[in-house]
């Protein structure tokens, strides 16, 4: 049987994991995943991902490749393997792509969404989704930050002091804050993130907005380069992962 | 100090309850939450509620009392009561009433909801607060049905033999069902409801209503007091206790 790679397209709710990335101890998206595909093709797979969510973050498009030998019709491949998952990972699509393919490396954009709600909407269901705010600003004052962020800059002020990355320069593609039901949500599109990156953004936001509307402030601490000068990091279930163009 | 009888509105995600009533082992919510008045009162408190909700029922408006000899402000009330609980109960509102009150037997109006989705709407962050269901009929053919459950009825064919009503008649004041972003609800107001009753009539239209666009059979079925008729009870995860009137 020749070998062909599958591209998959994940949403999880990352309450319950640790992450994305494999570890010793402790249940993973990535663990589960490979857990499950070891057992349908009765060998070790190794999944490569688009990005590393962090404990806590879920995601609705998070994408993924492996190489298979099994003989699995495209439009299937997503039933087979769900069949194996816990119900709190789920294959959305599955499509047999070119072996040049690489779910990290080939993307050209990625996109995450953080979900920010008023304490009088926080509630018992959403309670893992969304982070309750008190005197949440208005869109106006928020997207007055937010587009501070937008194009190429050195998001060393936005990472922790542990990001290992060889460069911290990313571009932004866009930002912004609209509503969604009782959500105060933001979007964020980039060519990558750095660790961390998209909770910093948000948790500085909240900081300066209320007394920055022209987002002057924002501007200066990002240009600063001074990791201290950040909000706090929002937390992670507030963010998802939402969709990755290649 | 004298006691006082309080009014409070609750908020539950039933998934990791085994319903309302308090039982010698497992968690449920009258047991979670006297646990929590007893630790404020220093003494045991009895609760009683509009409605005694089943294993993974959820609630939106759940209606409770109590007496109390606290001396805390009305508007206090709800905050001091959530310090103790756990987070998957909520105390929406809280108002002291007079002690004629009754939540239980006071009440005129129950209104419940049930959520359904088409298995493309299904996903990793509403599994647990909807019911997936393969080629759902319309509103149309649905309210066909629906409205067949308006009125006083003796709804036996709705119910658990296991039942212990003293009489099987209700009074369903509306039954519709509509659209509320990508699901299909279904809503039904009534004086009160027998046990499991709104969870067979759900079963039920699903199961005529394909083939029922006038809601004979479902008129047929009503009548016949025939509990054997009755679709499959839908699953409990996709219901929600929704609002009392008093």
């Amino acid at each position: 049987m020749s070998r062909r790679r599958l591209k998959i397209v994940l949403s999880y709710d990352g309450t319950k994991f640790l992450g994305w990335q494999i570890q010793r101890t402790g249940r993973t998206v990535q663990g589960v995943l490979e857990e499950s595909l070891d057992k349908m093709h009765k060998h070790p797979v190794k999944v490569v991902a688009a990005g590393r969510t962090d404990s806590g973050v879920h995601s609705t498009g998070q994408v993924c490749h492996f190489d298979t030998d099994l003989d699995i019709q495209e439009s299937n491949f997503s039933n087979a393997i769900n069949s194996f998952l816990p119900n709190d990972i789920f294959v959305r699509k599955s499509c047999y792509v070119n072996t040049d393919f690489h779910a990290r490396f080939s993307a050209r954009k990625r996109v995450y969404k953080y979900y920010l709600v008023d304490y009088s909407g926080y509630n018992v269901f959403n309670r893992f989704y969304c982070t309750p705010v008190r005197n949440l600003s208005g869109l106006d004052l928020l997207n007055g930050c937010a587009q501070k962020i937008v194009g190429v800059h050195d998001f060393t002020t936005f990472t922790s002091v542990r990001d290992q990355s060889e460069t911290r320069v990313r571009e932004v593609y866009s930002a912004v804050f609209l509503r969604e039901r009782e959500f105060t949500v933001f979007r964020i599109e980039g060519n990558a993130f750095l660790w961390k990156m998209v909770r910093s953004i948000v948790g500085s936001i909240l900081k300066y907005a209320p007394a920055d509307d022209s987002g002057e402030e924002l501007s200066r601490i990002l240009f600063s380069r001074d990791r201290t000068l950040a909000g706090t990091t929002a937390p992670a279930k507030g963010l998802f992962f939402h969709r990755v163009y290649y």
